[in-house]
């Protein structure tokens, strides 16, 4: 619901804490990653709070990063859908413009008849594609300004920027999304994206020559066209003043999109903390955003992931003696390492807030949160609730 | 939300396993039907998996089978209202066409001044009923082929099959849903229904002629004029290879309307099993409907209800024997025992799978399932989080 109308002054700070990917499930008998954890610091969060667990998108839909930071920040995921092209972009801080069309990028291996072998050209190594890269940055387009960057390993970035004529971004995928046939043409789902599909028709014309002769990576793929979201900021949505604390770029670019001021700091948590005490006296939505829990859920070390949510929890007390108002400690989806995916299953959150109706939950775990006192809600209302508690929110109705 | 994006291939063989009515109530101290059952087998399916509750059409809301069952296959309830007629025509295996109008008709009560005074003329047994409409069998319309065929008791289905003309189905039910008042003329709502209208007021026209003379049933009632829905199949909505293992034909019906195989077999469980086994190799979603719980809860019967429970437990081996990826147990709406009666209360559900994420509760009963990790969640979900588990929706958004 539109919350604007509801908003009220309040000098209370709100601080969202996301450990990517939190959310577990057991494995061999010990709990999920975060009941394994031994969470002195974020138990006593839970225990004088309330908690729950989310689904960032649908129950059983498994979210893209994109989709379940967008429901934390309390915007529809699925109506504010961020292209992949756009996504690729934020995650290395290239600087989207308005009215850039961007498309995330495969090596791909073709046969000699034309044919995809394989859309990934064996997952070249980052060096390799880096080089590939540095030869295609010698396209030229017509009317069209072209970036190609690297990425990592067989992925890249490409940008179309118009000269004279606006850009449509509905283009079909070029990547056929199977192997066993040639790739797609760019086909233009409108009018307003005829220039769009000409321009990139040429672009592949020309990487297929450039890359004639290499091996294993002897063409491109494009999916996911995209141009920047028209988004209303945290401050037009709800009079929040944002500040960003994350070390990636793709968590600072989707902040950014929401107008969040984006503090440059270390991947490392504690360079987001030194941050987070830097920026604390100027904002009023502060969101810590930690990567590692994902990152060891996608190795599939229950371990690693384990010590990573032990990290995260020997860390809160710096962060508590901030005295926010509103403290949300959760994840933007589910990772569990069993796993090595990002995975459907709903996420455990804790609100401590002086506020709070105390739900008798004493330890933050999945198993304990699927009783607590927020109940099963999508991510999306978390950001009302957080409101909510800071006093942000009048009554609605009379 | 559309998951046609989001499917992928995967080998996982689905299983649901749909009691109808399961749900119930305490009456007596003994806790609900389930809860008094002794069902080891569902227990421990529980225990390794997960459970919750879900609501078919919406809390509060009491679903007839239709709604529950469409909200099980993941179809909205009420967007996808399956006409009354319809449902009557499913119910006795009646080949219905696209473009039949069907009706669910009454044989009432009028006094000397036409008016109703027992809208199911003492509720008839069956043997007078199936008599009556062997004498309305007789009538003969211009431009429609009239059907009418026997139901239970005071029941009976009309169909009005177009010979040349499009009929439409919206025409107000000729019943009053009141006695003290005479029956309604069958009013068209728009113009595409107003030969339908004027068929269906020959049709009752030439029955009141036909059954003057009877006693008690001297006239009949028609309601829920619908036409075939168009819906989508399992295999467009989900990519899924359903087949049904019902023995009645409510449920038969309803699953061949959404391009469920439905195999030939008895009403009992047993046939039903042995139908399961043969159909297993050839399908990867299998639904088998065990129809004793609603019956023995409408009956009133609690400890029939809780031996319906019991069989079904002991069942319960012989299909987890056939290894599938996922089994869903639940009911398609409450019937307790202690209403007589479909309610509104919320069905349990438990979910086993390997990628579960198992959430401490230890035996199947509405009270553990209410504090289960699946929450409290519309029924129309459970279809999705079946595909989730089973591997067939790949991550939405990057």
């Amino acid at each position: 619901m539109d919350l604007r109308p509801l908003l009220t002054e309040s000098e209370a700070k709100i601080l969202f804490i996301v450990a990517d990917g939190l959310g577990g499930i057991d494995s061999g008998g010990r709990g999920t990653e975060l009941e394994a954890a031994r969470t002195p610091n974020l138990d006593r969060l839970a225990s004088q709070g309330a908690t729950g667990l989310t689904y960032p998108v649908a129950p059983g839909i498994t979210p893209g990063s994109g989709p379940g930071h967008m429901a934390l920040f309390g915007y529809d995921p699925v109506e504010h859908n961020i292209g992949r092209g756009v996504l690729t972009a934020l995650g290395i801080d290239f600087d989207l413009e308005p009215g850039d069309v961007a498309a995330r990028g495969n090596f791909c291996t073709l046969d000699s008849d034309g044919v995809v072998t394989d859309r990934r050209a064996g997952r070249i190594d980052s060096r390799e594609g880096a080089r590939l890269v540095r030869m295609l940055k010698e396209i030229r387009l017509d009317d069209v300004e072209v970036y190609v960057e690297p990425v990592k390993e067989h992925r890249f970035l490409l940008v179309l920027r118009p000269k004279t004529q606006a850009l449509g971004a509905r283009v079909d995928d070029t990547d056929p999304h199977r192997i066993g046939t040639p790739p797609r043409e760019p086909r233009a789902q409108e009018e307003k994206s005829q220039q769009t599909a000409r321009a990139v028709s040429e672009f592949v014309a020309q990487a297929r020559e450039i890359l004639a002769q290499e091996e294993p990576a002897n063409m491109v793929l494009l999916r996911g066209f995209a141009q920047l979201p028209q988004l209303a900021s945290l401050r037009e949505s709800y009079g929040l003043d944002g500040c960003a604390l994350a070390g990636y770029p793709m968590y600072r670019g989707i902040a950014r999109l929401l107008g969040m001021k984006v503090v440059d700091c270390g991947p490392d948590l504690d360079s987001e903390i030194n941050a987070l005490k830097t920026a604390w006296p100027h904002h009023d939505f502060l969101f810590l955003h930690f990567k590692e829990t994902d990152s060891r859920g996608e190795d599939g070390d229950f371990d690693g992931k384990v010590a990573a949510i032990e990290k995260l929890d020997r860390a809160i007390p710096r962060m508590i003696e901030l005295q926010p108002d509103v403290i949300v400690v959760t994840g933007d989806h589910s990772t569990p390492s069993a796993l090595a995916s990002h995975s459907w299953h709903p996420v455990p959150v804790l609100l401590n807030a002086n506020t709070c109706r105390v739900d008798g939950v004493v330890g933050f775990g999945e198993t304990a949160c699927a009783g607590g006192g927020l109940g099963h809600l999508p991510a999306k209302h978390l950001m009302t609730l957080a409101l909510a508690h800071a006093g942000h929110l009048r009554k609605f109705g009379a």
